[in-house]
């Protein structure tokens, strides 16, 4: 069996970001040499994730705006009624009590989920052909790793 | 290792829908002769996704009316003023400037996530006795994929 | 190729419950031998989930008040009027008409994701430093098992 692991760090300008990475994991499965098997793209990070998806722009803004009414944020204003009423009562997080302040930055994780694991034919990543991959931040403008581990033939 | 790969095709009639899959991956379970090991079952399509649970009519149908409460179609009347609130604001998804119409399905893709990774013991899918995969189509009626790549010895 | 299958049982003395199980996945890791590879660690139930975040209590009870709120359970109050316009309407779960009162349960499973896949390197979960893995129990009161299955070299 061959096996290969690489780490990326991230250190994004904004506090929220999609990155793609697909042609790094490709990169990764290279170097590895596997023909078949599986490559798994996982954020090292408890407020991040990794997601599989369209590279468009628009997407990408309404997700962002959409997980921020789900999850929403105690660091601005809700977006509206709904965001509001999500959050805890009365009103802020209790992860916020040590000083944090990133309380939706991990629901935003469980939503996303922190990893994916892609399959690998013939030396490729066999994915569709719209689907690129994502490390998304939700708490960045600090240095974040995310772990490649290629496991194949 | 052994290694063994096989795509499926799903051409729905209904624009959501949910196909039970698990005898297709225990099929090609058997294939690959793997009787210890993984297998990654990954939709193809960023419209699309894969779910292990009941196969029970009524849990889907609560499953696809609470997705489009949670993350609302634009192409019919909101279900309800959650609904209406957790669209983009004014009302569209930005990924429907191009002429799309389907921005609710990344974010169902997003929610149910578009893939699963099955244990094989013995040869056979380890689940336990209610865990039936499910093929989620969430913008049918067109032709799209999914892959199933075992691995195992 | 090695391998190594462990299953755990759970019986939480309260409905929903986190129980970290880091140190049992770590150990499986070590009984397998396994120096290189990946590390499955699946929920066995559709009313459970597996989730790879902070160990910090005040999180723990956000993420609980606020899947309450995005997946209401009908055998009580909703905690708002948010919750309870995602109940179904007119107002149970169809999954309630068996009998059964935790269709709620099923969409955290579906939230939450009922598994994750762990890298191994160098004989160790290649894990962050807040990253810990939860067996996330959404219906519980009874025995419910998760099976972890190691693969590597």
């Amino acid at each position: 069996m061959k096996s290969h692991t690489e780490y990326m760090t991230f250190n994004t300008d904004e506090r929220r970001a999609f990155v793609r990475i697909t042609e790094n994991v490709q990169s990764a499965v290279d170097v590895s040499g596997a023909a078949e098997g599986m490559v798994l793209v996982s954020a090292m990070h408890i407020t991040a994730a990794v997601w599989v998806n369209d590279d468009e722009p628009g997407l990408q803004e309404d997700t962002l705006e959409w997980l921020d009414k789900v999850a929403p944020p105690s660091w601005k204003e809700p977006a509206n009624e709904v965001a509001r009423e999500l959050l805890p009562d009365p009103g802020d997080y209790r992860h916020h009590r040590g000083g944090e302040d990133n309380g939706d930055a991990h629901l935003k994780n469980l939503l996303v989920h922190h990893q994916v694991v892609l399959p690998i034919t013939e030396g490729r990543l066999d994915l569709g052909p719209w689907q690129a991959v994502f490390y998304c931040e939700f708490d960045g403008r600090r240095s974040k790793r995310l772990v490649i581990k290629v496991m194949g033939d």
